[in-house]
């Protein structure tokens, strides 16, 4: 289980926080280390000091350009996320996330991504809004920015010990039968989707992205907190190709 | 019930994890910080950086030289402690901690001591058994040891996750979740929305009811799953007029 948690830091601007991140993961049990346009250098004397003897998760992070590459074999993304924001989205506590983490990965190809943001800005509403879900760890409302691999740490931390429960619960119970019918789809399935969604909107003329008024992070958020599978993402998108179909059929009328 | 929690630290080395403890406490809201015998200086640029703001609580922390005048007035005494010792001792989760902590703050003068020993050796045995208990953050076996403030952090986290527990039974407040913006949708707010979506989708050609495939009854499991409220089935009918519309004019150009 432990395994198919990923830990994704965007923009990470000190390279010691990489290497307490390595360090917490490695304390957690956690190996799966991705970082999204670092905004320094990853492998330095700090980061390999603070890793403590966990640089071998630094060493094997894998760096890329956008969140998007980072995530998109994920069933689930959840971002970490200190601040309300003008469009709420559905929130967790670190807690909850441990209790769902069986669930949620009890099918095979299931993975998930916890979303970390810059040390100074967090992540931006666009990130946010790419997120299932996300986690709030309570902290003091007046001083409530964790250091990163300390907010990492405590995530972790959580994972840790639903997995140390769950090995428990394994000991005793026969593991139940699988209840997806169809595979979950991948981050990359849905945004597919969404993107197919915006274009549709535009073709039928009911978004104008001139004046999005939320439009589509409401319709994000609202198919997010539904977690279609793969069978509904593509039942959705058949939906759209046959609206654009008509949509073409229109336009060739008045053309 | 914070304010009569206190972090202890002993024979600390590093000043950056003196200044990353006090930042964590702020973080949780704990307040009491209590320096045994430190190997290194206490206000350095490093601790002071790494407080990130909650430098009020390193300049606030008491120095001392023994363990005994840190806990003297406390009525319970926890040792953070990755190994088991050659003579066991009273072993609790830091969760368990967080359970134990409003019986044990019951009284008014009831004051606990949360001590971490240093950075390369831990606590002493003389140290861990002027302890009442000793508390462990399960961890990589193979990888156990965690950064000192991460340390802190996992015990504070606790602490101040049985506080809010202790404050929502007081006040009863709602549990976390997403905030409404718009009423729930009705029964039949979303009913008429599955009529509305049916009409649509045998209109663009994607739904023939006399072949059925489960198609309405997997696109309302879908959307129940999501619970719309009532602006969110409001912009899904809008959609579905839209599509509508470009569905008529493809029709007037065929007849």
């Amino acid at each position: 289980m432990l395994e198919r948690i990923r830990i994704v830091l965007i923009g990470t601007s000190h390279p010691g926080n990489i290497g307490g991140t390595a360090r917490a993961m490695h304390n957690m049990g956690l190996t799966d280390l991705a970082l999204v346009a670092p905004r320094c250098e990853v492998l330095t004397a700090d980061s390999v000091s603070r890793a403590s003897g966990a640089d071998h998760l630094v060493h094997g992070a894998r760096v890329v350009e956008t969140l998007e590459a980072a995530v998109a074999d994920c069933t689930l993304v959840v971002g970490a996320s200190a601040r309300s924001r003008t469009l709420p989205w559905p929130m967790i506590s670190p807690r909850q996330l441990g209790e769902r983490l069986p669930a949620e990965l009890a099918a095979p190809k299931a993975r998930i991504a916890l979303v970390f943001g810059r040390e100074d800005s967090g992540l931006s509403n666009a990130e946010l809004q790419r997120c299932h879900a996300h986690v709030h760890i309570p902290a003091n409302p007046e001083f409530s920015s964790l250091n990163l691999a300390t907010a990492v740490q405590v995530l972790a931390y959580e994972c840790r010990l639903a997995w140390l429960d769950q090995q428990q619960d394994d000991d005793a119970l026969p593991p139940m039968g699988m209840t997806e019918t169809a595979p979950p789809a991948s981050h990359a399935d849905l945004e597919r989707y969404f993107e197919h969604l915006e274009r549709t909107l535009i073709t039928i003329g009911f978004h104008d992205p001139a004046t999005p008024r939320q439009l589509m992070a409401r319709l994000r958020r609202l198919m997010m907190r539904a977690r279609p599978d793969s069978m509904e993402v593509n039942i959705l998108r058949g939906i759209l190709s046959a609206t654009e179909k008509q949509a073409e059929a229109a336009r060739r009328r008045e053309g």
